[in-house]
């Protein structure tokens, strides 16, 4: 809003959503849209996601380096220790109608995790690092106890023991996950955990810059992140399946009529991947493996109809919401907790981005190009 | 994090924080820096602040013009009409614990009131005004209830009539406000409306952008506000002011030893204000009018001394926070809450933001560049 001179002044399209700006440097994720390459710490998605668990990326983004094995124990440790939630915060989950999105239920929940956090305004480093283990290990028994108060059901207090995917998938049914869910839930996990500078991560840096303390940057990163334009898009690509298997359609007529209204298509085309997004194969993998265990072929079919049509028509190519979408249906998921599964992974990288930003912090603050009136007096009007 | 080419890349000093970069065009908020002049809608923050009320202002800053006497007539009747609580989210601020900051619990209450808006989830332009309005009507009632309740008392419920400023600090101390104190309040809340493209307003719209909602919006922009290199800065100036004075030092020696011991001497100097911040100047008129009436000139000597000491030392002028502190001490409140108050102002600044993101959206994306390893594999490690 500064008439006085800039160094810099980006016209037109291309300043617009800092497109193509480059707001600082980052060590954690490097994303080659071109190659539809996506590595974390210098370890490529493929690798990790074949070789590693969760807790494992949680670590690898915090640190910087894979644990070993002690850190290992040490983590998954803390992380069953503080799964448990603040009763008073379960309570706030109790009067929350059960109408409220999952989403906005969970941005709540989250900023009241804070007021029963003695660290809540602890700004050192040490303490920052023990918030991010908090919130992964309670942010899963957050999104779990919501879902089933809204079916009137009672919360599953936590396990002490085994992954974050197992004792989730465990915590939402009350019933323990079979082998293969519990790999599908932590691949999915892997795969989430951070993406760069997406809109949720930036806004939790451009939070965090200010010297605001970590809740306060996560409960703005999941209000971000539940916009359509962002995190949002998984439970719509759902939403879509669904209404094309109840309407009988064939995948092509559905795709033309949707073209035809200039209606979006869910699910497909990336800011970022120009080619094929590489965290859509390992789920495309896993949709395969868990339809055939599941008897649900029919969705791999359908997944594939639409994608091969989309392909001839927009020539877009499907990207990890697509697959995501069918994967957490067939573990029996509700489609609009999609999106807090995803706050679920990515809380490792928004922490990871905060805490990179506070070793070397400056205010994140734009300009804008003033463009309205001048001159005005009320006395005039 | 892409390696991709960018049509432009910023080095080194001159990208970090995104410092004069200009991220859009804007008709909301003109600031001259080097003239120290800022200007709402083309109106002069002279002219505002001496004719107008913080209504108005609001009206201005949705609406981009001045309220005719009928807009102004339905905007008061909308606005008592929602000061009201939903009474479970008087039920969340019961339940937060008195130790709590009050932005975090500013913060978790905005989140929830959305749990009680039917239009929490509606995008439609009439419904983001309406929700505007909402926020602006229900944010002091927030502040004022938790003020008390952590000391122990009721809330006062609001009262159907009379401006926010004096409605506030009605609710905050169960008496109605000499027109002196109301009428310092309403400046306090026109000056601190809108100030362009801050940090918390920058969140707001990154958030916004994602198409998610107003309360999502807001509550990350509370958590933006709330950092002490941000909003936080008017409690730390009145900390400062009140360990000058109960220390009974010499302001000069005061300032020259934390100088000394590098310690930030708070309320001075601003990023964009190279002269003297237009609001500084109005809030030091009310501190000497607040101060003859309220036989405590005291007050106005150790702001001058100080002032004038810092000048000479470091060449810096007060800014905003540096005499709002002291205004707000002299009506009464307790120091945590200053930041509540800007809130309670800006709101309408970060809605008009919204507004105006909305009417014409883009998702807020820019790109980090990458520094870190490449090229690890675990299998390796």
């Amino acid at each position: 809003m500064q008439t006085s001179s800039s160094k810099l002044r980006i016209n037109g399209a291309s300043a617009r959503g800092l497109e193509d700006v480059t707001a600082f440097t980052s060590s954690i994720c490097l994303i080659d849209g071109q190659q539809g390459e996506l590595a974390y710490r210098g370890y490529d998605i493929a690798d990790l996601v074949e070789h590693i668990t969760f807790e494992d990326v949680a670590w690898l983004l915090w640190h910087g380096s894979l644990p070993e094995p002690h850190n290992r124990d040490q983590l998954q440790e803390r992380l069953c220790a503080e799964r448990h939630l603040p009763p008073i915060v379960l309570d706030v989950l109790r009067l929350t109608p059960e109408e409220t999105d999952p989403m906005a239920a969970l941005r709540t929940a989250v900023s009241a995790l804070a007021h029963f956090d003695r660290e809540a305004e602890d700004s050192s480093r040490a303490a920052n690092h023990r918030k991010a283990v908090r919130l992964t290990a309670r942010i899963p028994t957050v999104v779990a106890a919501f879902a089933r108060l809204r079916r009137g059901l009672e919360p599953v207090a936590p396990r002490m023991s085994g992954s974050t995917a197992r004792n989730f998938l465990y915590m939402l049914s009350g019933e323990m996950p079979g082998p293969r869910a519990e790999q599908t839930m932590d691949a999915a996990l892997v795969l989430h955990a951070e993406h760069g500078l997406n809109a949720s991560t930036f806004a939790a840096r451009v939070i965090g810059a200010t010297l605001s303390d970590t809740y306060s940057a996560v409960t703005g990163a999941i209000g971000a992140l539940k916009g359509p334009l962002h995190g949002g898009a998984n439970t719509r690509v759902m939403q879509m399946l669904l209404a094309l298997r109840r309407s009988g359609q064939d995948p092509v007529a559905f795709v033309r009529k949707k073209l035809a209204a200039n209606e979006r298509i869910m699910g497909f085309g990336h800011r970022v991947y120009k080619t094929i997004d590489p965290r859509a194969r390992y789920l495309r993998g896993m949709l395969y493996s868990l339809g055939r265990e599941r008897d649900a072929m029919h969705w791999v079919k359908t997944c594939n109809d639409l994608a091969r049509v989309v392909k001839h028509e927009k020539g877009l190519n499907p990207n990890v919401d697509f697959f995501s979408a069918p994967v957490y249906h067939m573990l029996g998921i509700d489609a609009d907790l999609y999106t807090p599964i995803f706050v679920m992974s990515r809380i490792t990288g928004w922490t990871a981005h905060l805490l990179e930003q506070w070793d070397n912090n400056r205010l994140i603050r734009p300009r804008a190009r003033y463009v309205g009136p001048r001159g005005l007096q009320v006395q005039a009007a």
